[in-house]
Order: C-alpha cells, then structure tokens, then sequence
C-alpha cells in the first residue's frame, strides 16, 4: 500500500544497485520531454512563416512542454524520481538529497537525452534547425537571467513540496501534475521574453544541434541559481521544524 | 499512510508551532502565482499592440492562472493549507477553520508575495507597467462587484468541498487541481468583463507597482463578501448532518 | 482511511438523511458549471461581433466546461456523487443505483441552479442574452439528436467506469476529471455542430432566460437516451461477471 | 482498499472469465476516443475552409485526443487495462505482460470500435468524409515512419512507468492521465507533420469510411515499431534489477 515513489534522500545514492536503471530512465524521460518541448515549436515553424508571435502559440509550446514534462516525470518518478532538468538535480544536490556522483550520471544522462532527441527532431523534419531559446528584442542579458532564475526558484520550489518534503502528501499524481504545469505556466510568462527554459538539458541538446549558442549561458545559469535558492530556502527554513530525520528513520510505507 | 495535507482545523493555530512555515509557505506560493499570472498578461502585452482582445488571449491567460494556482496550492497544501488568496483565507476565518492570528499573518504574507512578483516582473520585463484589473467599457462597478462575489462563491465553495470538509475524500490531489481549474474556468468567463479576479492579492501588488486604483476596491469587496457567503453555506448548511467534531476528536490520520 | 467519495449505491436514498445535503450541493455546483460554461460563450460573445467562429473560442469554451465541471463534480463528490446533470441522475436511476424520489430532488435541484446562473449572468453582463444551444447550418434535427446521444453515452459510460462501478479504482481524483475532460474533449467535436450539451440542466436556464426554445427537445431527448444507453450497457453487459451485491454487502469503507 | 485497477500480469489471460468484459471495454472506449478525435477534426473542417494551418487547431486538436484518451483510459482500466491502441496492445504482448489471445481479442474490439466511431461520425456529420492521417509536403514516408516509432516509443514507454511496471506507484489516476496528455504533447509535435498517430485503430476507421489510404502503413507499422521497442527496453533494460516476480507473488493489495 505504500507509495514508494520517490527516489530522493539522504543515503548513499551513488552505491545504490537502481543507479543504472535510474541514469536510464533520467535519459529517456529526458529525450522524451525535449522531443516534445522542441518538436512543438519546429511544428509551429513548419505552419507558420513568422512563428512565435500568437496567444496560440505560446498556449501550444505551454502545452507540449507541462503535457510531456508531466508524463516524463510519471513515468520516471518511482524509478529516478523523475529530475529530467540538471537544475532541479543540482537543487536536489544542494538540499543534500542525492549523492554528487548520482547526479554526475543523471546529468550526463540528461544532456545526451537532449542531444539524441535534437537529432532525431532534425532527421524527422527533413532538416529542420532546431530554434532552442533566444532573448527577444528590448530585453537584456540580465533580465533574462534573473527571469529564468525565478521561473525555475518556482520550480524547484513546486518539486519540494510535492516530491521531496517528507512531510507531503502521499498521493502520486500530485507530484508530476505539478511539476508539469508550473513549467507550463511558466512558459506562458516567460514565452516572449526569453523563451521560458528553466532547464540547461532542454536548452542543450537544440543549441548543440542547431548551432545556437548566443546567450546560451543564461540557460545554465540561471535555472542553476534559480533551482540552488529554491532548495536551500525548503530545505533550511520551510522544513526544519519537523522532527529530525536521523532519530526517527521512516518505515517503508512513510515514504 | 494518513494524508495530512490540510492545516485547516478548529484548534488554536496562533500558538502552533507550524505557524512560521505556514507563513512562509503562504508568501512564497502566493509570489509564484502572481509572477506567473501577472506575468502571463505582461508576455501578452509584448506580443500584442491591442491586447486582452482574442479567444487566445483569453485561454493563455486563464491557463497561466490555473497551472500556477495548481502548483502553488499543492506546494503548500500541507505546510499552510494552501490558501495562496486573501479571500480564502478570510472565508476559512469566518467559517471558523483558522484562528483570527493565523489570518493575519497570512493576508500580509500573501500581500507582500504578490508586492514581490509585481516588482520583479517590473525588473525582468524592463520596465513594463503592471496591468492589473479593470471593469470593460459597458459593464458598470455593481455588476463586476456582484460578478467577484459569484465567481469567489465558487472557488470557495469547491475549497471547502474538497479541502476543508471532513467528510471529503482523502485524495491529496484533487483539492489543488480543483481549485487552479475552477479559477481557470472562472477566469475564461469573468476575463472580458472585469478581468476575473477573485483574489484582492493577485490585485494588489500589480495595482501598487503599477500604481492602477480605478475599481481596486471591487477586487477586495467582490472576493472576500463572495467568499464568506460560500463559507456560510457550506458550513452551516452543508455540513451539519455530520456528528458533531468536539464528542469525536479526530485522530492525525482523519485529516 | 476509507474513501466514501460516491453516494451511488442501492440503499433507499429517499429516506437518507443527506438527501438535503445532497440536493443542496446538486443546486450549487449546477449554478457552478452553468454559470461558467454559458458566462465563456457570452465572454466571447463580449470580444467577438461574430462569435463562434474559430479554434480558439471552441478550446476557450471546452475548456471552461471542462475545469468548471471538473470542479462541481469534485466538491459535491462526497456528497450527492456529484451527478450535476440530469442525463446522469437519469442513468444512475435507469441502472438502479439511486431511487426515483432522489432522482426528481435532484432534477429540480439541477434545473433551480441552472436558471439562477442564467439570470446571475444575464445581470452581471448587463443584460446579454444567453446563447444556449442551437443546430448548425447544413446539419439536420436527426443529426443533432444522435450526436448528443453519442457524446452523452460516452460520457455516461465515464461516469460509470470510473464513478459507479464497484470493482473500479479507489482514487478519489480520477473521476471528476475523467467526467469533466469527456465533456472538454466532447465540445471540441460537438460544438460547431450542435453545441456539444450533454446536459439538459445546461440547456434550460439560459433557454428560459434567452428564451430560445427551437430545437431545445433535443438537448432533453438526446442526452437522456444517451446516458440511459450507457447504463444498461454498463450495468448488464461490463459489470455482471462480478459477485452478486446483495450476498457480499460492502463494508462503509469499500465505496 | 487494493488498486487492482490494471489487468496487466503474466496470467493466462485467455481463459480468464474477464476476456469478454474486456474486450466490450476495449471496444467501447477506442469508440470514445476515435469519435472524440476525428470528430474534432470535422468540427474543425466544419469551422474553416482551410482547416488545419494554426495553433488553435493543433491545440484543439491535441486536447480532444488527449481528454478524450484520458477518459477512455480511466473508464476501462480496472476492466481491461485501457489499452484502446493495437500499439500498446502489441506492446504489452513483446514485453509478456498478456496472451497471444486476449491481443487478437483487443485489436478486432479496438478496429471495430473506431469503424463503428467513424461512421456516426459520417452519420451526424450530414456525410462529412473522415480525414484520417496523412503526411505533409516536403516530408517523405520514411521521415513519418521514423516519427510515428519515436512518439509511439514516448507513449509507450509512458504505460510501462505508470501502469504495467510492478514497481509503480499504485496511484489509480496516475497512468491514465499521463497516457492522455503524452498523446496531446505529441500531437503538437506531430500534428503538422503527419498528423501524429500513434494509434493504428485511431487511423484505420476514418481511412476505410472515408477511403483514405495512401500512407496509411506509416500508421500501422510506425507505432507497432515504436511499441515494442519501448516494451523491450522498459521490461528488459529498466525493470530487471527487481527480484523475480515467480518467487515473491504479490499480494491482491500490492497491485
């Protein structure tokens, strides 16, 4: 009856025998996400003339990415806890949730994920460049870095709180359904300024493809801080008034 | 096993030690859905000369609302009982859920997150004003006043119905998803005519930042007389048939 | 522990005593849904000279249905099953899961809210008409009719599968949104034809409050067939391989 | 208490009492969901001269398929496993998880359902002819192969990790829905390319009631590749490090 699904804490993660199955799944959610997320805009490019410009657009893009994001997680959550993202890894990281070699494999995983989904968008497409994410037009380098390090503290901070607080809730689909829409409301903020990444893997795999690197730093930078805030702000000031966890190890079923 | 996902609850939760967190949970949740909803508006002002004129418009910012609500409310349903509103808030107060303390810190937390948002969005947007909410041209203040309360009635009645009644089912995800699609529906209908606010924070800190006060008032009147009307139903009338809460105390895992 | 979500079930619910509880919450989240689902139709007929006519006033319109029903079904759930459509109260009555005096409580309730919604909206949109439904150019009367039949026994069947049945799932979530995004994904295909009802209770208000009657049997005729279809397919042909009620009864916390 | 909500397992389903159920289930839901797809599309062909060149129609689209999907899943999971896709079928007949017998069963309730879907359609359409699936220009078969395998592999690998792998969450509302929204993900991707099948069922009606068969084995051969693929990778790659199910027979509540 227990709801076993999350593959966060505090043990020693690197030596665990599920860190290859996990690497594998962080790499095919991963590739499935960034299929989605990328594909979605070349579709809007293989319609339009002049993509990125409508309500529905920035709705499709919104839409493609919380759909596939929320199935991605799902789908990897019980075996990897679902990160697809380096940022939330390295919150997770941070929070000392998971050991710095698992994240070393989970973020390899994750980029060559994206690299492979890029790829194969670029073979399916009969060519298509991959458009990855720019700045747009009368915003600066620092507006869009403080802008992605807020969309991906919200984030973060939404993973917390559904995934890795011990003291959530049990229920399952909360965690991915969560996960999913923030990313795409997000979007829907972050859209017409700087494309909305939250997620240096998602921004990668198309930059690397499609040749794209101008500003691409902001894409690491920001969603690391922004994700590096979040969990230290959960981890030593929303969570510490529960009772240790060293003292009180949690039976199976409590996690 | 118990799904302690709600803080809602008849005991004295001023002198509970969860009271910091909660207020914490609160100020930071209540920031993720005003950058997202506010911000969901400012990218279509970017998109747009005439914004606010189109189904997509419409359906996109709906969406950004009710995914970030989703999110910020599952977030902190178990810290802080994911009010993410001052008008919920007030509604759980007249209902007699929360302590008249707890209330206060909440609705400062919730208005200082949503100050936050707003002056961020000014920073990340380079300068953009803050567009706030405003009665359309043919619609009086009275019939957006009335249509608050109607819109309110109903996110509070469906917060009551599935997170503060004891009687409700145990699933931890149905309480925020519920709540973010009820606003998002609510919005697609209020949207035209005054913006479908029902919460006076989403309000306030756009109204502030971006120094907009025309029928700021009906976005305090309109949410908080809807929510305490919804809360009287259902408390008083709804509830009743249940044996009395005080001759059987709850045990942790009923709530 | 249990989830007592649903209050479909054999007993004589007429002397229950939460059939006023029950009725009361049919009322309310009837009002809830139409009030959402025909304020989005006038919300676009306040943006639009020439409504109707495009993707994204369908999606703006399914989607109001769709999260506003969502909700309605959530919050009364546990408290009247949460039918919120007539066409439904006919199907449980047909299959035999609630009795004919509940059914007509419900009905009225389902019909009072309906028209309260319609003039609530009529005032607040200072004085628009309501839209309701209506038959499309080139399709015929017979067309319509077999259409809402279609879509209100797939719904129906939903409802069943996912609310009624015995042997389904215990997860409290699934059920209102699996009847609330049938109905979403229904008025995507109905919509430019006939509307896409499914509910006799959202057709009669705002044919009483428009007055617009032509073609309004269909909407009674259609999804009362529809859903009595889905029942005693449902109830005589998926479930009968299962143990007979009456020689195993189910202890409060199965259902 | 139990989610006994899936009927996938290694047991001779064949001559299990439920095959009949099952397969009504089967039936009835890909009737749902093909009626809710294409039917989406006529409503779109209804709405415009030019269907299918904007985001609002991809987006409908997509939602139609994804809710409507959800739904039929959600209905028929406990009855049948919510396949309503001779690909997943397949899938779950490479990776073990059902019969040779109970897969034939499946894919003629799975086919005849989508006649049946889209012959009604044609019916309360007044004689609009289906369209089906086909493949854009500038695209070539082997590019929409290629697609149809990757998004089928995405789908797939999706009802591995929520509903067949033992090692899931046993959240019922979980798998269904993110069977739905991977399926609306990928048609934003696909849907201007080549249209983003996924489902031989889903294609096989509309292109014999509206005798559309060029390409049409794309639609076969690209996601029964795609699903096995997935099946082998999950069943052989991902799940192996549990201990072996012969030795440790899980109890009735542990799936």
């Amino acid at each position: 009856m227990a709801t076993r699904n999350y593959a966060f804490g505090r043990v020693d993660e690197a030596t665990h025998p599920d860190s290859v199955r996990a690497t594998i799944a962080e790499f095919i959610s991963t590739f499935m996400f960034v299929f989605a997320g990328e594909g979605a805009v070349l579709a809007l490019d293989k319609i339009y003339r002049d993509a990125g410009s409508s309500a529905g657009e920035l709705l499709a893009t919104a839409a493609a990415h919380a759909f596939a994001l929320f199935a991605a997680v799902a789908a990897s959550m019980h075996v990897s806890g679902g990160h697809v993202n380096p940022a939330v890894t390295f919150g997770a990281l941070v929070g000392g949730r998971i050991s710095v070699l698992r994240a070393v494999y989970y973020w390899i995983a994750q980029l060559l994920g994206s690299i492979i989904a890029a790829l194969l968008l670029r073979l399916v497409t009969n060519n298509m460049r991959p458009a990855g994410f720019h700045v747009a037009v009368g915003i600066g380098a620092m507006h869009a870095l403080i802008l992605e390090i807020v969309l991906t503290f919200a984030l973060m901070y939404t993973v917390y709180g559904t995934a890795i607080d011990p003291k959530r809730g049990t229920n399952g689909a909360l965690a991915p359904l969560a996960i999913g829409l923030i990313v795409g409301a997000n979007i829907l903020v972050g859209g017409p300024f700087d494309g909305g990444c939250m997620n240096p893997a998602r921004a990668f795999g198309p930059a690397l493809v499609g040749c794209r690197w101008q500003y691409h730093w902001i894409f690491w930078f920001g969603p690391l801080i922004g994700a590096a805030l979040a969990a230290l702000v959960y981890e030593y000031v929303v969570i510490p008034t529960e009772p240790p966890h060293t003292h009180q190890p949690l039976a199976p079923e409590d996690y």
